[in-house]
């Protein structure tokens, strides 16, 4: 690590990180892979298994106002198991550390942890440990995961290769406009405690910021059907910042056709009424919990018929770059706009 | 988990978390121990892995006035190697969750880092991953830690038995000593920044507060010397808080000797500065970071002459409670008077 005369905001989450920890060497065999891809591969007696942790804070990631603790804690939960799903892998016990502030009552706490553990039941994972303190204001909640994987099986983000296609599950934008919605209403209810809120005939985009489902069920048919994608992230940034991720761990560029990118009618509804561009919340939104992932052509047969499965582009070499094609034919480069811890920080 | 109500205060951190986590039932084979030990127990592929995690929060856990960033990043990683350590591991890798404000310089989070880096390579671990993030207001810190151990070598809490022999490493308050100087040069400082701190002469406590070393060398003499303690626990809460632990997922009483518990000679000649009697600091100081646990009479021979270990008393059976035989050969109950995160909550 090289001292430096940056400053954090120039350079950004993924720049920090790398500033932080570029310089780090593996000193363990029993550390097969560290920092840098959804969760670090460890091998332990033959087997592999995976790590991943996240932090969410009161106030940058989750706004008490219109998140239910219930629903905060299933959402934490599914988060972390979404990024063993996106190394190929299945989670088998998470870890929670919370922290809290007197403001929060039992029952508060009670419901966080009623989510938590429905979304342990959901998907068969054991809360096997954790750490529960108090915070001087507001909540801290980190959730470090573990999961395991057949060596072969494990999809790293460098994988990918020119001409594999680019697949992305589900429908990508909702999350964000879910949480627009939620914004909106908090300024009406802010400004006037009378007025009720309007959140009717939104219950998708709703359910997709609340309370949103990780792709359990995608792993199990790569399993089945023997699909190996050769590459694979989960949405949480937005799938610019996803796409640029792969391909720049894979050494590639890619392409991506602006028609192909799945958003559901409810997410077009309201982002017309927002006046947002339904393919910039897609494309920038993030906390999708999707999977974005390549394989080779040959595979094309395995995920065509899949409804949850829509092929979006491919990969192209490194020089030519990052695009996406709009639907008037235009070649624009990807650019990762979405969620920077870094970009807009309070000044406290 | 029933809904209570109860107050969390009522509660308090151990009963809280009894309270929120009691019902659960562990579903997947690959946990063969989840919470209520130093660390969770996993099986993976025949090998035994140990994973712990700690939250540390400014302004609960650290004041930075007088807490150096890279002394913070060293003593958190400690913190949770000790609790590997306690189950007789050999820690691996840590994971690091850090979420902060805009008031951290780079130069501040290059520092704590170094701070983290410089433990890893002290106790080869691996820094393997980890996440960060920006918060409303000062710095979280949440360290996962996964280690690795035998089957048959793992040490839990419960095993200690009637007749058993209590150990000590090192020696206890030192830390809480620490402590207590630089909360007194603060207090002076910010009455009157012109005044220089008047740290001399206790260095030994500051190191113990702010660069404390877990006690790797005492689990390699252990393997060494083939010894087997019954029970295991590290000293982050205070000894009373630690033995009533192992007591009672032991089932069993204990009987401590005031006479035999370490403690250093700095300690006892700043105690009496502070008119805090050295014993109280030893059994409810906490952060000492050293080792309590049980061995069977008979590996007595083994340890007696380990200049780092003190034979501190011995377990009894569990109708005859947890004792402390004072200097004057009172017999005193013991008390978990050590920390707890919600005795003393910041009221935002």
């Amino acid at each position: 690590m090289k001292q430096t005369t940056k400053k954090i905001e120039d350079l950004g989450e993924f720049g920090l990180i790398r500033h932080l920890t570029g310089d780090i060497t593996l000193k363990n065999p029993e550390t097969q892979k560290g920092i840098g891809d959804d969760a670090a591969v460890l091998k332990y007696g033959g087997k592999f298994i995976l790590v991943s942790t996240d932090m969410l804070l009161e106030g940058i990631h989750f706004n008490l106002i219109y998140t239910p603790m219930k629903h905060l804690g299933y959402k934490a939960v599914v988060a972390n198991l979404s990024d063993i799903y996106a190394m190929n892998g299945i989670p088998k016990q998470i870890f929670v550390s919370l922290a809290f502030s007197s403001k929060f009552s039992l029952a508060q706490i009670e419901n966080l942890y009623a989510g938590i553990k429905l979304a342990c039941d959901n998907y068969n994972v054991d809360l096997a440990g954790g750490d529960t303190s108090s915070s001087v204001t507001g909540m801290s909640l980190n959730i470090a995961v573990i999961g395991e994987a057949e060596k072969e099986r494990i999809v790293y983000r460098k994988g990918a290769k020119k001409n594999d296609l680019i697949c992305v599950t589900g429908d990508l934008g909702a999350a964000y406009l879910g949480l627009q919605l939620l914004e909106r209403e908090k300024k009406i209810f802010l400004s006037n405690p009378e007025v009720q809120p309007e959140l009717e005939g939104y219950d998708y985009l709703l359910q997709r910021q609340l309370k949103p489902e990780p792709r359990a069920e995608i792993i199990e048919f790569f399993h089945k059907e023997n699909i190996s994608p050769t590459a694979m992230i989960d949405i949480s940034d937005g799938l610019s910042s996803e796409i640029l991720h792969i391909c720049e761990q894979s050494g590639t560029g890619c392409k991506l056709f602006a028609d192909h990118i799945p958003v559901d009618p409810e997410t077009e509804r309201l982002a017309a009424e927002f006046n947002i561009t339904p393919l910039v919340a897609a494309l920038n939104g993030g906390e999708d919990y999707e999977l974005v992932f390549t394989i080779s052509p040959g595979e094309y047969v395995k995920v065509k018929d899949h409804k949850q499965i829509k092929t979006i582009g491919h990969i192209t070499a490194r020089k030519d770059g990052c695009n996406l094609i709009t639907h008037d034919g235009l070649l624009v480069p990807l650019q990762a706009q979405g969620w920077d811890a870094y970009s807009k920080r309070p000044q406290r």
